[in-house]
């Protein structure tokens, strides 16, 4: 314990050091290693693949189910992927020292905002080792030291990930302790790492709800992260309905297994009886499985009865939720009840229900006619996003450079005095 | 205790109803609601000086010194200031709802970003009774519910003011619970105050730095604060001299009680003899004392001795610690190691030297040629502010309107699908 506990405060402190230092990396330089990471990991992808090789192949002796193994699998394809997505964060415009708002006070004292770095970015993730070249990138960029915490499973492959990033560290001539892995698969590591408030700003923990549930319980630095995608589609009675079965099929079927995915579809009752049967044939054809509240089964007379819990519920499956409701207030309500502030969409015509329900409806995203499965930083061009935010402090949705800053004061005067 | 957690639970919920309905308030309901509190505080000001009374009464028994008794008077001024205070702040910008950067995407989607409340704010403060209409206004136009815990020495003074609050809200028609004042002194209630994340999503505590870490250490709901304001300025030797003398002699002498007052006073070596000498005459003729490293002491030889402990001291007092530097790096450097990240400012005629300092030293507020003391949300044109915050998450600096919300996303779309 004492071991671990020296080891992660020495890797904290070597963090600020370097997130000092870092903060006042020209852009050019960060782009450079950037780009100089991405022709590393090119270069590298035989060693990355035999790494990754081991790791596999523990993860099959631990009997991994098919899904974690792919998650976990690295490949040609995948390896220029992550380049590839490396050079993107590279071509975005570097969010560090943006001067905002710089107005001239009536007393002549002229006061803006500075987008700056948050400091130290403490990231806890599972599986997939892209997620280590990928962070790596959004806080460098952002001006941001990060030590990161994979998953044991991934422990060569985000080692040898790691050696890439640091070569192109040191070709970019920026130091080495911008960018640490924590080298020990010990529990205790992430203990240490969620409570050295003197060194870490931020945590971003990325994986399954137990992880983050346990991550966000005992974290003494503050915590960017989401628990649950409960997401709803409501269409509304002046939806148009080729839009609504598109929006409401996409946003159910096209992933199951992802936050911003739908759990609950919503319809007025005026359009129930023209849009649910056209609706459950092509779930069903999806092979989704429907539960609906009464009303719906009026309509879907196949239709599981829903219960209480199934409103609750984030099935992260081929599984939906279907409610009847009376018009926007209805729906609104609901979603108030049993969203998790992730991502809610209303498919519609009308102008000013439009307007009501993303005014009134508190969530990360809110959308009109438009799959819930676009909430995602690409879809948004945030170029990408180290997570997502359910909490309504500093960042919600999805959290690309912009969430990895914040801003400060700048004042400029001319010898200017308090009266 | 029981009690007090069920008492406390129950002015969450209210709260968080109350908060949800606030949201949706229009501008104009908002503002007429600020203005009618700010007649009723006019109208009420003898029973507010009464109630006063009861609180002084109490305070004097109780052995309080005279600069909380000052802190905690009401009187006919000092209430027309609250009031005043009130309808400046009808007065400025509604921040809910204002949609920013909404941009067209490759895909054809709309993204943006719209401003939101927080949802509940829980206030805990000490002494000063205008706190309690101060936060109430603030958290009323940002669209937040409030949950008010004045000192237990201002309880009657408070209860009256949160009188004419609920007047005002009446008679603009807003809910009753969008501001209320926890009823109880038992210091119970902040406990669990500062636990309830289903019901208060952000807590301002505003007081002594014992009130401010207590709270900040069991805190389960995220905190804005600020613990200290060690705050810097740095005479360069490309500075003016009149100027300087100006700037240094204000941000120690305007008040020496506040947070944004200069503690320490850095001066470059090649200045110093030209700057020192009048300086030390000026703060000698208002009473402050002098401590300096050797080299300040060389030039001034009256100066006492000062030692690693004065760094890292916020004096509150007429003090002030004198360190002669080399230049702007050996400057950043002290300013990042015993800085409190409030607010530091550089005295100087040199545009690249001001540049360096305003990305370099990472503090709430960066100052070039100003007086730390500027360090306001009056000054900087926030309109007022409910706090301060040395924190790198979510809110940096004078805390106004603004920090008191957050974005989430809008995306508006034409049926549009993730690929």
């Amino acid at each position: 314990m004492t071991t671990i506990k020296n080891y992660m405060l020495d890797v904290g402190q070597r963090a600020k050091v370097a997130a000092r230092q870092l903060s006042r990396a020209a852009t050019g330089d960060k782009n450079a290693a950037l780009h100089a990471m991405a022709d590393a990991l090119q270069e590298q992808a035989q060693t990355l693949i035999s790494a990754n090789a081991k790791d596999l192949h523990a993860a099959k002796e631990n009997g991994l189910d098919a899904a974690m193994l792919d998650r976990l699998t690295l490949n040609a394809p995948r390896i220029a992927l992550m380049a590839e997505g490396l050079r993107q964060i590279a071509a975005l415009a570097d969010p560090v020292g943006e001067i905002t708002g710089l107005k001239y006070q009536p007393s002549g004292l002229q006061v803006g905002h500075m987008r700056v770095p948050l400091g130290v970015v403490g990231m806890i993730y599972e599986s997939r080792p892209n997620v280590t070249a990928d962070s790596a990138a959004l806080c460098l960029k952002s001006g941001n030291a990060v030590i990161l915490r994979g998953g044991s499973e991934a422990i060569h492959s985000n080692k040898a990930i790691a050696a890439c990033i640091q070569a192109g560290l040191s070709r970019a001539g920026l130091p080495a302790d911008v960018v640490q892995v924590v080298e020990t698969t010990d529990r205790a590591a992430v203990g240490e790492l969620i409570r050295m408030r003197e060194y870490v700003d931020v945590i971003v923990p990325r994986g399954g709800k137990g992880l983050i549930e346990r991550v966000s319980k005992e974290a003494l630095v503050p915590v960017i992260k989401h628990l649950d995608g409960i997401c709803h589609v409501y269409i509304d009675d002046k939806a148009d309905l080729d839009k609504a079965i598109k929006v409401a099929y996409n946003a159910k079927t096209q992933r199951y297994g992802t936050c911003n995915t739908m759990e609950t579809l919503l319809v007025a009752d005026g359009i129930a009886p023209r849009v649910l049967p056209e609706l459950a044939r092509l779930y069903q054809t999806a092979g989704v499985e429907l539960r609906g509240c009464s009303r719906t089964r009026d309509i879907l007379p196949g239709c599981i009865v829903a219960t209480e819990e199934d409103w609750k519920t984030e099935y992260l499956a081929p599984i939906l939720s279907i409610r009847i409701v009376t018009g926007l207030d209805e729906a609104i309500d609901h979603i108030q009840t049993y969203s998790s502030a992730h991502t809610d969409s209303i498919v519609t015509e009308d102008f000013t229900r439009a307007r009501r329900f993303l005014r009134e409806v508190d969530s990360g995203s809110v959308m009109v006619n438009a799959s819930t499965r676009l909430a995602d930083g690409f879809e948004y061009g945030l170029g990408a996003e180290i997570g997502i935010s359910n909490d309504k402090l500093h960042v919600r949705g999805p959290v690309g450079l912009e969430g990895l800053t914040s801003q400060k004061f700048v004042v400029l005067g001319d010898g200017h005095v308090r009266k």
